[in-house]
């Protein structure tokens, strides 16, 4: 034991001697009290430090469901180690999580935050709440509550993970639960910012260690170095698509996370349906490529780790198709049809 | 890279040579399918397998506030590490954020988890989420979604994170928020079943490192070998308290956690009000006097850092105290008053 307590006795230990010091845990508290507020909405009824956050049910919503998802940022967080931005990995965690609950109908209430570090260094808690609190408000949710561990032994000095965890509401009837998925709906893409949050082991012992590149160095073929590249914050689509829940057009939507598309479009077809997707229907980003060509990796492959510039996947009504194309355009996205719903299962490529 | 890809390029990198295996983690989801369904109730509306579990609004509820509250275990994991047992941390988890929302008047609905480990080990993230289950079960709650995240590079060989999320609820009328305490109203304790999920890094280094013990060794002064003793499961206080909600008898609840009763007592109590707290009052269990003495950790410091054998402080009407204590006691509590309200603020002891 290197620093010794408080007491009168020499050999005395305490919970700062161990690794654990509360006082700096309150300070850490206090400056995200003003951003944690930030958040705040009309039903939010707690503050910050209370055992629970309490949340009003908001009224008008008729058969109110709760959809919940929870997740991480995964490896994305070394990106944030090595280059000292902590700021943009808060807003991946959200941004995920109100996918993972918009492709069922639900707009998001609130947010909780999980935050684990061995040691608490001034500023990096800040900077990850910093951008989970800008999330929630571009989101248009409440950062309810959270929780900042400190686990001295569980991780390596500047380093640690972060989980988050959303609660949304759609009323009964808009349930998106692929039901109204049928053959010949035509698949919508729209474009993916970046890796997302996934992929993000294969990519770092690809261009890391096999190229041997520093988070400064461009990525050959492509135009930005790894640490801007891989950083890339992982998009919400609720700006895009919240005004078409409770439509027609939409009948389904698929959040292409680990997986791929493979391995997330199946997830919101009903039995007895599958999907053709038309991979000469897009360009893959060139950072994708990037990473086939440098670690040799199979196509099959980068389909299954990677979304190779496919973020969003909606499940269209053939009829209404066009009046869609032009509303997501108006909200400034490029959507394409990249294929169609057919009999069968699971997702083959032409 | 040790293992070669799938391709004909001998040079080929994939997600599983990288140290991700996707086929493991769906055995991994397969094995916790059984575990999760057995928490269904009538108001989960999703299977395992969904972007986001499904939970309808129970009927019946007037006026609903959702309380919701994310929480971890702690280096209590360590044990878990240590012993091989992986069933119990679940139960921990599951308790400490019932509780969490419990003093807050809500009943638990549902529950996600985040499990983070380096590598997915066959049967560890089944014992965990076995706990998790049973937990749930016990409290009343739907196991509604989870997280599972492979990230090497992050937690050594064995290790995992796990933090975890509950969402309750309560008729606004019965939320406890500290405004109906009042001076003079007494303090009821409730015996903590040991460490809970708190101290564990001071415990650990007393403990393992200056006492030199291992797990399966008794500590000094206590019938109990070290492993038992600190991995017994953090109490849930449902089935004693859930039938005072809504009711006049208790007007303020405070879980004690990290901080002690100096660090959560004051969080339920309102503005101009504090705590006299009778230290004489209970007989402090022999595992946190072999902390103190083994680690010649100051009085105050312990206090500050354990719970001392109080998991649970009541704030009691005076008229209702003696009905309390009888239904306390029907429910196979052993409840005993600690201390009262006071004007001032803060926590002293005498």
């Amino acid at each position: 034991m290197g620093a010794e307590g408080q007491g009168t006795d020499p050999g005395a230990m305490d919970y700062r001697s161990a690794g654990v010091d509360l006082e700096r845990a309150e300070r850490a508290k206090e400056g995200i009290r003003e951003l944690v507020e930030s958040t705040r909405d009309q039903w939010t009824l707690s503050g910050l430090g209370s055992f629970g956050g309490l949340y009003q049910l908001p009224d008008g919503v008729s058969e109110p469901v709760l959809v919940s998802s929870a997740d991480g940022v995964g490896t994305k967080l070394k990106l944030a180690f090595l280059t000292g931005v902590h700021d943009t990995v808060g807003r991946d965690l959200v941004n995920h999580c109100v996918n993972d609950i918009l492709v069922q109908g639900a707009r998001p209430l609130f947010f909780l935050d999980y935050l684990a570090t061995g040691e608490l260094e001034e500023g990096v808690v800040e900077g990850v709440v910093r951008g989970i609190a800008l999330a929630c408000r571009e989101n248009g949710c409440a950062l309810l509550g959270g929780e900042t561990a400190q686990m001295p032994d569980f991780y390596a000095p500047g380093e640690y993970d972060l989980a988050g965890f959303v609660v949304g509401i759609v009323p009964r009837e808009q349930i998106l639960d692929g039901s109204r998925v049928r053959e010949g709906d035509l698949l919508v893409g729209l474009t993916s910012s970046g890796l997302h949050t996934n992929g993000y082991t294969l990519a770092r012992r690809i261009l890391l260690d096999r190229a041997g590149l520093g988070v400064g160095d461009q990525i050959p073929g492509t135009r930005e170095p790894v640490g801007p590249a891989l950083l890339r914050v992982h998009r919400s689509y609720l700006p895009a698509l919240r005004d078409e829940i409770g439509g027609s057009a939409v009948r389904a939507m698929a959040h292409i996370t680990g997986g791929g598309i493979p391995g997330n479009l199946p997830r919101v077809l009903p039995d007895g349906l599958g999907a053709v997707v038309d991979r000469e229907s897009w360009r893959v980003p060139d950072l994708f490529e990037a990473l086939a060509r440098l670690g040799s990796v199979d196509r099959e492959e980068m389909f299954r780790v990677f979304n190779m510039g496919v973020g969003m996947i909606l499940v269209v009504d053939p009829a209404e198709l066009e009046g869609l194309l032009v509303r997501l355009g108006d909200r400034g996205e490029a959507p394409w049809v990249m294929g169609e719903v057919v009999a069968g299962s699971g997702v083959s490529f032409r």
